[in-house]
Parts: structure tokens; C-alpha cells; sequence
């Protein structure tokens, strides 16, 4: 299924820049950045369940804002994209 | 049902930083922030397609990218949040 990250953390300081390029890392592990803080990711029931939990371990809980959204296995016509292209495929390759 | 939208843009320019803050009136206009570049909006297929069109005329397409998710009706047990609580409730009371 098609799990869609959020990411939100004030990137104003390098605290935050820091848990920013880890959730990022982390993420990319699984997937791939569409957006700077958003990311799509293809898993199963059991890697969602181990990968939200090490996502909590990265983040701040008090500072930062992590959103999972469930989009399921037909997700092709639930997305669409207007504008720039996403920019991030070179550094981590689409895995599907 | 529940469309997510997602908006990119770099905002170190004060013309991103306006084109940001116009996406983000016309979302909230439709429902509401939940992270920085995140909104969620209750919409028909009509107001959907008037939304997309209007969003379209506001970004500058070879700059910003955005990306809509749509979530259907039985949207409630898709979405999971993790960490601090969005801020953004005050400016823009939920529409559900």
C-alpha cells in the first residue's frame, strides 16, 4: 500500500535540519521524497508498523508534526501532481 | 471526501513566500492547515475541480510544485499523527 509521509519541523535551527535530513534518510530508505517534506513510501502492514515506530524515535514529539496518510493499493488515480517536477529522484531512486 | 494537498516552494524569496501564503488562504478558505505546506479539504468532485483550477492560476508552475491525494469518504482510520499538535487550528477552524 501507498503510505504518504508529512513531515513538519521548524528548520530555522540546526536541531531541526538535523531530525529533518534523518527522517528524510529514513524515509528515502523506503521510498521517495516528492516533495521537501513529504514523502511516498510502498509498504506492507509490518514494514508501516516498524517504520512509523523508528520515525517516533527520530522526531521531537514536543517540536515536531509527523502525518501518515493510508492511500492503499489503487493509489495511481489518487495522486496527481500540478507544477514543478519533483526534484528529488536523482538522490533516492524510486523504489516500487 | 477528504483531499490532501501538498504544496512546495522554495521561500527564501519574498515572491514564494507570497505565492505560500496565497495557496495556503485558498486552501484554508476549503478546509484546513495541518503542517506547513500541508491542508486538508472536505470537497466534492466539483469544488475539487474548481479548487485545482483556481490553485493552478496562483502558483508559478516552472518554480512550485503541488500534488493533491485524495483520501475518498471513509477517510478517519487513514490519517495517523505523531508529535506535536498542529498549530495552524486557530487561523482556521475545522470544516468537517
Amino acid at each position: 500500500m501507498l503510505i504518504l509521509i508529512t513531515y513538519d519541523v521548524s528548520t530555522v535551527d540546526s536541531a531541526g535540519r538535523k531530525r529533518l535530513a534523518k527522517v528524510a534518510k529514513k524515509c528515502t530508505d523506503h521510498g521517495q521524497r516528492v516533495q521537501n517534506s513529504v514523502f511516498e513510501c510502498i509498504l506492507d502492514s509490518t514494514q508501516f508498523r516498524r517504520l512509523k515506530y523508528e520515525l517516533e524515535e527520530l522526531i521531537d514529539k514536543k517540536e515536531d508534526s509527523l502525518r501518515f496518510y493510508n492511500l492503499g493499493d489503487n493509489y495511481k488515480k489518487k495522486v496527481e501532481h500540478i507544477g514543478a517536477k519533483e526534484t528529488y529522484d536523482m538522490e533516492s531512486p524510486l523504489i516500487l
